[in-house]
């Protein structure tokens, strides 16, 4: 079902290895994705992953703050110089659309391609890509939303025995009536489909947070979610040692929510420079703080990291990074 | 004296080995340094040189295309995260600094340090870091600049024989003149810097253009300079079946005009994606056309080079490239 790229994984500012925020998900249908956050470089980092930019259907921007949205004007721009005719959706807070209005205007940037702009405090639901985008009020010190994204795939199956109890044989009538159509027999009898196929609806749904001091507001969103993707900027004791001001998450607030919530998969994200892959602070320490409070399957997100979430409602890390974190 | 880091060589889109345009100057001033243009990604690109952005002393941006400007408001943003309280002049067209109003306004963008804005339309010389800039009007599809940035070096160096012939032993009053003082020696007499110190001025200057249809616009900035650095975006043959439009130079066109402005050194940079490192279409091709003009000292421009310009006045690539051009 879903593949999510994780693009930039670090808060604030760029590090050596971490870019910051950005995550591709790819839809199912298709080669469709969608890019929820376009910090600076979310370009660069693309040419170094299989998507293009002609199979993005829509982008979700979280908040105004730089590190989530500097890199919308040079993706857009980018797209049309390769050649993008396609019609594009962006969701994002007011402040963006105003921001984005005026690099439009001042540097004279002009975009072949239908740009359909929406304010998600306006508009919090689109439909993309056989998807359900859906939009939920966060925490932070400016406007800010988190986004679901649904597919609900209806599986269609014949009840063979019952279709042979009818006397109907294998055969195009079977067909007709597992895509939906009514079927009327040489004797005049009518079967409806109704009566033939069993309908089995699966639902599947990750929810990606954006800035956000208060996890317990995705509780909605995240009904039904297989995984959540959460900002986790510092650990409890650094959040309490900076104060409420940041208005960001900790691994212990995040897990905390994600058991609560019943969600069996977690990929932290959005870490505070201060934590690197190696050294005396470590995102170990996340992680360890995180699995004190939640017991699911819990993952660090890292960047150029691609993980797919199976039909078992697993997430599972399918692709690593195969490329250096160069500038 | 001057040394020039290539940050960004791409025109238009960042290729995966070629950022958009950015090129840092050390001005011999302790670890000052000076930024010219600032595309998408120059703050990652940062991490990977031993510049840091709190030596910066001087952005001058040449114009408002975003390969030329999107990666201001994310410098500026990580070099206040990053705790620099300095203050930072910004030389730029008048569209570039109504952006970055716009930008810090919706983004809620908060700078800790004076950044001194100037329209280079109306102010056009500064002084930074020991070294004038001074901004020349190009020829591009908007208001486009190129800069010179110049360091006037005066070494001064005591005439030994006059100085014995006057009867003063070598002391601290040879020190003394040599500083410009006058010397009062015990008999009376006055001895004046002018006669006992020879002066000798070396003057350094870089001319950095902007996108530019049209060389010869540089030619009073280029007077006396050691290297012009100038967008070289296509071939003739290629600018003439492109048309007129994109307003761009070609390396013919560039390599004429250093050949007529009788410069030593001139690095050609801002390469069309089309000319890739290797496969049919390449950078060598500007090579060869520019090699056909100019006699001079001609270089090609890569992401990370490093040059610097000898005391000789000629310039040299002292650094090549040493990280994976990752994303």
């Amino acid at each position: 079902m879903f593949k999510m790229t994780f693009l930039g994984t670090s808060s604030g500012v760029p590090t050596k290895t971490r870019n910051v925020s950005a995550l591709a998900i790819q839809t199912g249908q298709g080669r469709d994705w969608v890019l929820f956050d376009c910090g600076e470089a979310t370009q660069h980092r693309l040419l170094h992953t299989p998507l293009s930019v002609r199979d993005l259907t829509a982008i979700c921007i979280t908040h105004v703050h730089g590190d989530h949205c500097y890199g919308l004007p040079g993706l857009l721009a980018s797209a049309a110089m390769n050649g993008r005719r396609e019609p594009l959706l962006l969701l994002a807070p007011k402040a963006v659309l105003r921001w984005l209005d005026a690099t439009i205007e001042c540097s004279e940037l002009f975009l072949p391609y239908p740009l359909e702009c929406r304010d998600v405090a306006e508009v919090s639901v689109a439909e993309v890509s056989g998807c359900t985008l859906s939009a939920h009020r966060l925490s932070h010190r400016v406007e800010s939303h988190g986004y679901a994204i649904e597919r609900v795939v209806v599986h269609a199956s014949l009840r063979a025995e019952a279709l042979r109890a009818a006397g109907l044989a294998p055969g195009p009538d079977w067909k007709r009536l597992q895509a939906g159509e009514t079927v009327t027999l040489p004797d005049g009898r009518v079967l409806a489909p109704a009566d033939f196929v069993e309908q089995r609806r699966e639902c599947w749904r990750v929810v990606v947070g954006g800035d956000n001091d208060d996890p317990g507001l995705l509780a909605d969103a995240c009904r039904g979610a297989q995984l959540l993707v959460h900002e986790t900027t510092y650990t409890e004791e650094a959040l309490q040692r900076i104060g409420p001001g940041p208005m960001h998450s900790s691994a212990a607030r995040v897990a905390r929510f994600a058991a609560a919530a019943g969600l069996p998969n977690l990929i932290m994200t959005h870490f505070s420079p201060r934590y690197q892959d190696e050294g005396p602070t470590t995102v170990a320490e996340l992680a360890q703080e995180a699995r004190a409070e939640y017991s699911g399957n819990l993952l660090l997100a890292r960047d150029f990291d691609r993980y797919e979430l199976g039909r078992d409602g697993v997430v599972r890390l399918v692709a690593e990074a195969t490329i250096a974190n160069g500038g």
